[in-house]
């Protein structure tokens, strides 16, 4: 399921605008699809970011597939709990 | 996109498990597919509440598939705003 390489874009606590425009370099760069990850709390940044993109950017895009899915993190206190991802591959319409 | 009808559960405010009991309540109430909906800041609550289920409650359960958008709401002060949603369609294995 993970897209290993350079098309992947991991949303974490930066703002979105950081996101939006590491989507843009990475499209402009040649690339015809670019997957957005997240987990936890940052997951509705992540559709966001899409939303941004599609809006302002890329009015062209599709959203080619969002997974869900979850992944086990060892805390601080040496536990482990069980954290949501989200990942959204992005591609530019054939023909663009 | 949307799904009318009685087979969708909103995620808000209330802790993760009233949702998950949500969805197997209507499981077991005959239906074979669920739509679990969010926007903003619930939306990773969307995503636990289906890592729940699948965990704990229905382990045969397939995600159908996630839809992911904006929609427009307005403000205490009038003001027009974009929210991101996601809409996590949820189906029975067919021979279960």
């Amino acid at each position: 399921m993970a897209t290993s390489g350079g098309n992947l874009v991991r949303v974490g606590k930066k703002p979105l605008i950081n996101y939006v425009v590491a989507c843009v370099t990475l499209f402009n760069s040649g690339l015809d699809e670019v997957t957005v990850r997240a987990r936890g709390r940052t997951i509705p940044k992540a559709v966001d970011t899409v939303g941004m993109l599609k809006r302002a950017f890329l009015k062209e895009l599709i959203v080619k597939s969002v997974d869900i899915g979850s992944e086990d993190i060892r805390r601080h206190n040496g536990k482990e709990k069980s954290i949501s991802t989200i990942e959204i591959t992005l591609s530019k319409k054939p023909g663009d």
